[in-house]
C-alpha cells in the first residue's frame, strides 16, 4: 500500500514518525505545509519542514517537539544582547540548517532539492516534499492588528490575537513541488495528519492541482482536537475565534467533502454517530501520542482501519 | 587636534585602539574600509568594520585579532556537518552581529546607522564610519582563477593565488557615508593606519570625493610592512605578485602624492633617506604593536610626530 501523508508541524511529525515504522520507505511520502515559512534575519526558515525532517532524522528535541535536541542558544542570546528580536527562538544547530538552506537557495537550488539533500544527509529514508517550491505565506487577519504573517501571530503574539480569517499569499501561483502530484497519483491512501485544518492542511490543499488530485482517493484524517482542546498549537483557539465550538466533529465537518474515514479520540466518542451520518467512517481510539510506542500504535491502527472495508 | 584615521582590519584596529587613549573621543573619527564586505549564507558580513568595532568595544579576540573573545563555534560546526562551506569561520557571537545587521538593513537602516547603533550599544565612544553605505566589493584578478571576490582570495584560498590587479566593484557610484566628508573637513590630521595599501586604504581613497577632500590635509601613514614582511594579511605577498619587492619604501612610494610624514620601523631605517628625498618626513620607531602598551606608545609617538614641525 502506497501512502501519502499531509502534515504540518509537531502533530504531523508524531504521526509520520509512527507511520514510517509501519511502511516500506519507498511506499511512504510526506507533503509538508510551507505556508508557515518566513524570512527572518535574512534567512529562509521553514518551521514545519524542519520539525518533520528533524523528527524523522531522530535529531529533534523530544521535549518541545520542534527544534534540535542537545541544542544551545549562543547566537540567540547574542541577538538579545544586541537588542534584536528574540521572539522566534533560533537554536545554534537549527541556525546551521537555516543558513545552509538560505545559501543553497541563493545558489539556485529549489526548496525541494534542498529538502532531499538534507534528508539524504540525515539518513531520512521516506520521501519528504515541501508542498511547493514557490513561496506561499499564510497571512492571519486579526481583529487587533489586521493582517500579520503567521509566525508573528503564532510565536510573537502567542496566538493571543483574535483570528478573523486567513489568506495564503502567493497561493494562486504556487505550483506543487516536483514529485508531489506523482506521489499522490500513485497513492492508495492519503492521511491528513493531526495538524491544523486551516493553516496546515488547507494550505497544502490550496496549492494548484492538489485538491483535485486527491478527490478520487481514499482519504482519512486524524483529529487534532481531543475533548475540545488542541494537543498542540492554536487550532482550538482558532475554532473559537471563528465562532465554532472546537471539537473532533467540527474537524470532520471541515474536511467533509473529502474524507472516507475519520480517526477521533475515545474522549470524543459521542461525535462518531454524526460523523457516520455524513457518510464518513469514524474510528475511535486513543489518539494522543506522548511517546514513540503510541506513535507506532496509532499509525498501525490508522493503516489497518484504512484497509478494513 | 582633530584626527581622522583610515583603517582596514587587524592592523588598523591596533593603531586606532592606541589612538583612542590619546584623544578626546569627540576629536577622533575612524573611516573603515568596506570593500571586504560580502554576503555569505544570505548575511551581510563586514570583516573590517567588525574588527574595528569589536576591538574598540574590548570584545575582540586578542589571539586572532578578528572575531569575538570567548567565542564558540556551534553554528559553524553545524554548517560543516551539513556539508556547507566552512572556509569563513563564523563564531556564534559574531553571527549574532551579522544576523542583526542583516535584519536592520532589510528594515531600511543604512550601514552607517547600524554601525552607530552597535557602537552605542557596545560603549564605543569614538565615531566609526563605514567608508560608504553603498556596496562596493573588492575584486581580485588572479592568475589562476581570474576574478574572485576578496574574501575568497583572502580566506578561502589563503592568499595563495597570484594577484594581477584589483577592481572595486561599484566604486563609481559609492558615495561617502554621511558624516565622512564632514569629519575629514574638520580634521587637522589624517592617519593611514598600517593597513593594506591596495585593498584597505586605496579602497577608501577611491570612494567619490574622499581623495580630493584630503589633498590639503596633513597626512601621515604607518607602514604595514616591517623588514619586507606584512605584520598580518596579504600585503607583502601582493607586492611580490605585482612585481614589487615589499618594503616600507614601496609603501611610502605608493602614497607619495598624499603624505606629509611616514612612520616606519627601525628595521627599515635605511629607507628613511630616500623617503626624505621625496619630500616626505620619515619617522623611525618600533611599529609592531604586540600589546596595548605598544599600541598606546606608537599612537602617542605618531601624534607627537604629526605636530612636531
Amino acid at each position: 500500500m502506497k501512502v501519502v501523508a499531509f502534515a504540518g508541524g509537531v502533530g504531523g511529525a508524531k504521526l509520520v514518525d509512527g507511520l514510517r515504522y509501519c511502511l516500506d520507505p519507498k511506499d511512504f511520502s510526506i507533503i509538508v505545509n510551507t505556508g508557515d515559512d518566513f524570512v527572518h534575519f535574512g534567512l529562509k526558515i521553514c518551521p514545519d519542514l524542519d520539525t518533520i525532517c528533524y523528527t524523522l532524522a531522530n535529531i529533534s528535541n523530544p521535549e518541545t517537539g520542534w527544534g534540535r535536541k542537545e541544542e544551545s542558544w549562543r547566537v540567540w542570546e547574542g541577538i538579545g544582547e544586541l537588542g534584536g528580536p528574540t521572539w522566534f527562538r533560533l537554536g545554534d544547530k537549527d541556525l546551521a540548517t537555516h543558513l545552509e538552506r538560505t545559501r543553497l537557495l541563493s545558489q539556485g537550488l529549489s526548496l525541494s532539492e534542498i529538502t532531499t539533500k538534507l534528508c539524504n544527509l540525515w539518513g531520512v529514508q521516506v520521501k519528504v516534499y515541501p508542498m511547493s517550491d514557490d513561496p506561499c505565506s499564510t497571512i492571519v487577519f486579526t481583529k487587533e492588528l489586521g493582517e500579520i504573517p503567521f509566525q508573528e501571530y503564532f510565536v510573537k503574539h502567542q496566538t493571543k490575537l483574535t483570528v478573523e480569517s486567513f489568506r495564503f499569499n502567493g497561493i494562486d501561483s504556487a505550483m506543487p513541488a516536483p514529485g508531489v502530484l506523482e506521489a499522490i497519483f500513485e497513492a492508495d491512501l492519503i492521511i491528513f495528519c493531526p495538524s491544523n485544518p486551516w493553516v496546515s492542511i488547507d494550505t497544502i490543499l490550496s496549492v494548484q492541482g492538489i485538491r483535485q488530485s486527491i478527490i478520487q482517493k481514499r482519504i482519512i484524517a486524524v483529529s487534532p482536537i481531543i475533548a475540545g482542546h488542541a494537543v498542540k498549537g492554536p487550532a482550538a483557539k482558532m475554532f473559537q475565534d471563528l465562532g465554532i465550538v472546537p471539537s473532533a466533529l467540527r474537524v470532520a465537518d471541515h474536511y467533509k467533502e473529502l474524507l472516507w474515514g475519520f480517526i477521533l479520540d475515545s474522549a470524543d466518542e459521542t461525535d462518531a454517530a454524526m460523523i457516520n451520518q455524513w457518510g464518513i467512517i469514524p474510528y475511535v481510539t486513543r489518539i494522543l501520542m506522548p511517546d514513540l510506542s503510541n506513535r507506532k500504535r496509532l499509525a498501525e491502527e490508522a493503516l489497518q482501519f484504512a484497509v478494513s472495508f
